[in-house]
């Protein structure tokens, strides 16, 4: 519990206007996409970097905890007030501050919410790619958080290739500057990478550089269904290979067509065992192009069917199906374990046979779906927590998944973070050394382990 | 001075065959590009990551410093034993251990030379992009110790962007992996990240998975020349807009030219104060309708003259030009002070007025070349050391572009590193607070100092 004392200190720094403790605000702040629940002492909503630093003078003088939180989004616990302390808000500081068409860039407040970012980008001609699932409500300060990917990433990048520079106030309430505005920088340690997808656990940002593109004049999008998985997974590998480049590479297994079909109340073709939605972006004529080079391996893959969605209205149908696998997949079983493993493209047929292999021999039901393209598998085993035998037996398989994972020199996060929900989990790809070093770095950033506690190791 | 116990253990564990202490071979290994000179005590040539943590276990047991060396090509003395102590060159380390196509990525050993990389994928119908201008005698090791860049980053990005995973040793002699062999991963801090670009001075890398493009499948190489300095500049900008998407955006001013020209025995039209060399890759049809888009823009900017390369040989002949700009202007003057600061790309013009104003108003000869499409501008002021009151000079100005490059969000160092040369100047862009992290980080790598030290800080 906070102190009154405290909790003064908070309201004559900050203002009262942004300073709340009652039970009804700290319940809103308490949860995210987890499902989990931390209630926090109180919750302050930032409206700058001064702001930032005044809480954290509170904190440090009264041990509190402080948890920066952007839209409460995250799959991983990121933003939980695990050991309560203050939750920081950032959804007030969402300024899109400077766009520089020269330059291409754009420097944001962390609150600004992705898709408005992509707006913003788009009525200058220019393109801001990373596009995590949860765009529409996500913030930057978030996606920085996380690494946050999504399905362009593939051709494009995560988050992280897009941030230049860095506004950040460390635990210590001190602002730093890392990184520049340019693509290139050798100068010093590369401290800006070493806080994205830190987890708001090394230092509080409070601005952002963002790298921007010259937005891509057209797009096209295909789905390429398949009468086998395996099928599926090479026809993703011979687009890759056969300069097909194009900026989605998103699969779906029969299970989650199956769930997506019965939740918009449409039938599947019961040949179907895996969706394929390839987009393809450019020039009119590159696209053009590598549309032929497409229908090839379409050919060459003996697809069951292909549908070619050309107007912004059939691409949006054809992505309802792939939006709409998470909320159909809940309806399945009461609980859902999502993972985000990825592993090397060239691995994925032989991942996803030990997934399906291991769904037989223990009786569960696996979805998977994602993005194939970088070799990013989303894993959801579906559960029933009620059921401690089934519970039980996902408790060996994800075992098994992520030790195979790190064999075939993949990563336990893609793009989720490790948070709290995967901790457990880091021993499996990282060394007690390696482990050691993250802790000592943490260390250096924040010596009294006040910046969101609890999370990561 | 090494003692004779330490030589006789390091002789003992790694085997007298790589242990080299007579003054010829110290000589050899105490210098690099940047003319300095630094006679270690010892050079041991590592054949195994065993053979690193035993070269460590003696330098600890005897305090000496390591400095790991590749190539010895750098510009800013990374790679040079400034304290004595055993620099542990890795070219016998130059194995290409693992291809994989399906998934686009090898596996090398540090000692690799870039080109000789390059030449593999190649033969494999892949494409490892970084190209600094020391391809040919670079390894691998030393492009990920300075996060080597190169004309091709400005459209793929610098080595750092190509590093999936590292395999390296801490000074304690443990080893430690790093990052993956996915491009998406968000698990614990990204350390990988952050010893790119140390040069050295955190850990000593053994190995590396790079990431691998498929190969474009065609190339046309462009030089424009330009009557004024800014109508070039422009052009560059103008390029980046619409569409083009070069490989490489290289720019040359007049003094560049004119002493490659006269190096070349050439005459140098009259009227030409900049050219500009633009590379266009990708598949025929792509090529086709992106040389449609550069004319257009080469019509607009009234440029005085337009060369086309398509051929192999062709393009060798424009850009020998360019890579003769180094050996061509240190015949100007006695000694070349290197630069390779970095603005971001609108604010080049600014940047480049600056300078030729400052060169006008100091009276020094100041040559600038480099890759404009992503800000980074070679800036040489050629200056004789003997000339007490010209190096004054060149020290106010130098101090004076530092200054400006970071007003206008640039950085000091776009892909030389810091090393010894730069120090000085680190002062311009990072505040106290931050090179104080950078000390407290390589506390945690290096707690004794012994790494590569007296560099970057």
């Amino acid at each position: 519990m906070i102190g009154k004392k405290a909790l003064q200190e908070l309201e004559a720094k900050v203002g009262k206007d942004k300073v709340f403790a009652d039970r009804e605000y700290l319940l809103s702040y308490s949860y995210d996409a987890t499902g989990l629940e931390f209630l926090p002492d109180a919750v302050v909503f930032a409206e700058s970097g001064e702001d930032v630093a005044r809480v954290m003078a509170v904190c440090r003088s009264h041990g509190l905890p402080l948890t920066a939180r952007g839209a409460g989004v995250g799959y991983t616990g990121g933003a939980l007030a695990v050991r309560g302390g203050v939750v920081l808000v950032f959804t007030r500081m969402n300024r899109i501050l400077r766009l520089e068409r020269e330059s291409l860039l754009v420097v944001v407040e962390p609150g600004v919410i992705t898709s408005d970012l992509q707006a913003v980008a788009e009525k200058a001609g220019l393109f801001y790619p990373p596009d995590p699932a949860s765009l529409k409500t996500s913030t930057i300060g978030g996606n920085i958080a996380e690494n946050a990917g999504g399905p362009r990433c593939f051709k494009y990048g995560v988050t992280g290739n897009y941030v230049l520079g860095l506004e950040a106030y460390l635990m210590s309430g001190e602002k730093v500057r890392l990184g520049s505005e340019t693509i290139k920088n050798v100068a010093g340690y590369d401290l800006k990478s070493l806080l994205i997808g830190s987890e708001g656990t090394l230092a509080v940002v409070t601005q952002a550089t963002l790298r921007l593109l010259p937005l891509p004049p057209r797009r096209l999008l295909f789905r390429v269904d398949f009468a086998a998985l395996a099928d599926g997974a090479l026809f993703v590998q011979r687009i890759i290979q056969n300069h097909v480049q194009p900026s989605v590479l998103e699969f779906m297994d029969r299970s989650s067509l199956q769930a997506v079909y019965a939740y918009q109340g449409l039938a599947l073709d019961d040949r179907v065992r895996a969706a394929v939605l390839v987009e393809i972006d450019g020039s009119p004529a590159e696209v053009a192009e590598r549309e032929a080079l497409f229908e090839r391996q379409v050919a060459a893959a003996g697809a069951l069917d292909r549908q070619r969605a050309a107007t912004a209205a059939e691409q949006e149908t054809l992505w309802a199906t792939r939006r709409n696998i998470s909320p159909a997949i809940a309806r399945l079983k009461p609980k859902k374990i999502n993972e985000d493993i990825v592993v090397p493209g060239g691995r994925i047929p032989e991942m996803v046979a030990f997934i399906d292999g291991l769904a037989a021999e223990f009786n569960l039901c696996i979805v998977l779906f994602g993005h194939f393209g970088d070799g990013n598998i989303h894993t959801n085993l579906m559960v029933d927590p009620d059921d401690a035998a089934e519970m039980s037996r996902a408790g060996v398989v994800l075992d098994r998944i992520f030790r195979r994972v790190v064999e075939l020199g993949g990563t336990i996060s893609g793009e989720h973070g490790i948070g709290l929900s995967k901790k457990p989990f880091m021993r499996y790809q990282f060394s007690p050394l390696e482990l050691e070093l993250f802790r000592s770095i943490k260390k250096v950033f924040d010596p009294d382990n006040l910046l969101n506690p609890g999370k990561i190791f």
